[in-house]
């Protein structure tokens, strides 16, 4: 059942020993909202944990490495909301243990699955941190710098740094009343988010750039790592993730490819858009789908072949 | 001498057939402030152009490739005004020609040598198109979706979308404003300002990141770009710029130096911190100087001694 925010906030007071969901592989964004909800809850003299089936990425330490009592309070929950939480799939591990019992969602996606007995949902949102600032506000809960610091880079990483279609008036708003009422190292954050890289990862990438095909006068790029270019890194497949973003770094690029060989005659393929090309439609035609600016499908047959059948598919659709 | 923004209006009010310099190698701030007084001052009816030693690049074709007559007026000028230039010195070829006449500066550079007849200083502006948006509003001008891209964009680019020390509350309302009112292509811009690079650019760049070395547990990352390796990779000093902040691109370097030999045993130091320490200072003691967060100087010697030197240099002010 979709609730409004009136509703959620009555939620939120009359809640008792909650445990916050946040998804897989954790972000800026459901990091962020799931420790604002959690410090929320405990000025509210409540008892509330996060549970998460990752580990928290070091870079969020920041975040998550809060003084004070009652952090990780340990207790038997009466309440589970989770947080920036599509679809129950995203729990990993915690699906089992959880899946049917989440009484409250907040979230953005707009591909949310309705999943929980009551879910917020606001689509326009361009993070879920940007719908908890509206809850605190509702909530008449003043922010310490802490949970600013949560709800800024929640917006920050999930807009590219405002960068991306997503960002709103709306949000360069909240985040002009964060900075006037608050102290932010939101230079600091932004560099750690979006600038630096591990010496391995930008060893890594220089090596995938390097391998950078071209085609149509550079409208399409193309990256492709086999088995044993990875094995020759000495990374595996999951090394290469955010890799897909690579091949549209290129001046001119309307659609950027990434094959990775999966195993013989077997290739996960990663198709991004830069304008107006829909690669959700390509990739359906291909056995595949997903966004309009980001899809994926799976080939099969020799790499010459898998090559060939994109280079024409995405050909058709420069064209058109 | 300094004066406000009425007087700076009044000044724009009674102005004639102007000629708007900005500075030499033109930026998205330069550039978009540039054109948005252009096009002020064809909206009360006056002729305007813009002069600048160089050619604008390429990348600002959507700002400066505006449809309408008058754009670039033919005349002999009665009122010189700069915008975005600190020091005649930054007017390029133009500075014989133009220096000791500007009778209007309009500025955000703590740096501006005040060297214009009338100076209109806002050293807190994150950009110049700031000034520039604030000015409009004081006029009461209108702006257009075109004026309101170029001051969208000069804002951006010069805080690194957002993401730089010099991001305000103030310039998060502006953008605000210009996207309730306004059609901007913000993904588009950031795109093209941000992301993409040409083929050419994303090779050397990939090059030149595989010579970076490591110090103090990579607090000091150094690249060092011999005459040599500039030969072998077809490019030359100039083709280096803006590969000065590559080495901090390294997790956990709080100093990063970019070493360019320009003839031997002479060697152009380019020296950036991530977060606390001061190399200005440090480039101080080295003969050279600059901001607290981006100086250089320039060594001369053996390539090992000057590293040594610029080692030992860094090893104080990190343990410091």
């Amino acid at each position: 059942m979709l609730i409004n925010m009136s509703e959620a906030c009555e939620f939120l007071k009359e809640c008792e020993d909650t445990v916050v969901l946040i998804h897989q592989s954790p972000d800026g964004d459901c990091t962020g909202a799931g420790i604002a909800v959690r410090e929320i809850l405990h000025a509210m003299g409540k008892r509330c944990r996060i549970e998460c089936s990752d580990i928290i990425p070091k870079r969020y330490d920041f975040l998550t490495s809060v003084t004070g009592s009652g952090i990780n309070d340990e207790f038997e929950p009466k309440t589970i909301i989770a947080v920036d939480v599509a679809d129950p799939q995203l729990l990993g591990s915690l699906r089992e243990k959880y899946d049917g019992k989440v009484q409250l969602c907040i979230d953005h996606h707009v591909s949310n699955v309705e999943y929980a007995a009551k879910t917020l949902l606001y689509p326009d949102a361009s993070a879920t941190c940007e719908i908890i600032y509206n809850m605190a506000k509702e909530l008449g809960f003043k922010l310490s710098d802490h949970i600013a610091t949560c709800i800024y880079t929640g917006i920050a990483t999930d807009t590219g740094c405002f960068k991306y279609e997503n960002t709103s008036a709306q949000c360069h708003e909240i985040v002009a009343e964060l900075m006037k009422s608050h102290k932010l190292k939101y230079a600091k954050i932004n560099r750690e988010m979006f600038d630096v890289k591990s010496p391995g990862r930008i060893k890594m990438e220089s090596t995938v750039m390097e391998l950078m095909e071209f085609y149509y006068g550079n409208k399409l790029t193309m990256i492709c790592v086999t088995a044993d270019i990875m094995q020759k890194m000495g990374v595996d497949s999951n090394d290469l993730e955010g890799c897909a973003s690579l091949p549209l770094q290129v001046e001119g690029a309307e659609v950027g490819i990434m094959i990775k060989e999966r195993e013989k005659d077997v290739y996960k393929i990663s198709m991004r858009s830069a304008n107006d090309v829909n690669v959700s439609k390509i990739c359906q035609t291909l056995g595949g789908g997903g966004h309009v600016k980001a899809s994926g499908c799976l080939l099969k047959g020799s790499l010459d072949d898998v090559k060939k059948e994109l280079i024409a598919a995405v050909g058709k659709a420069i064209e058109a």
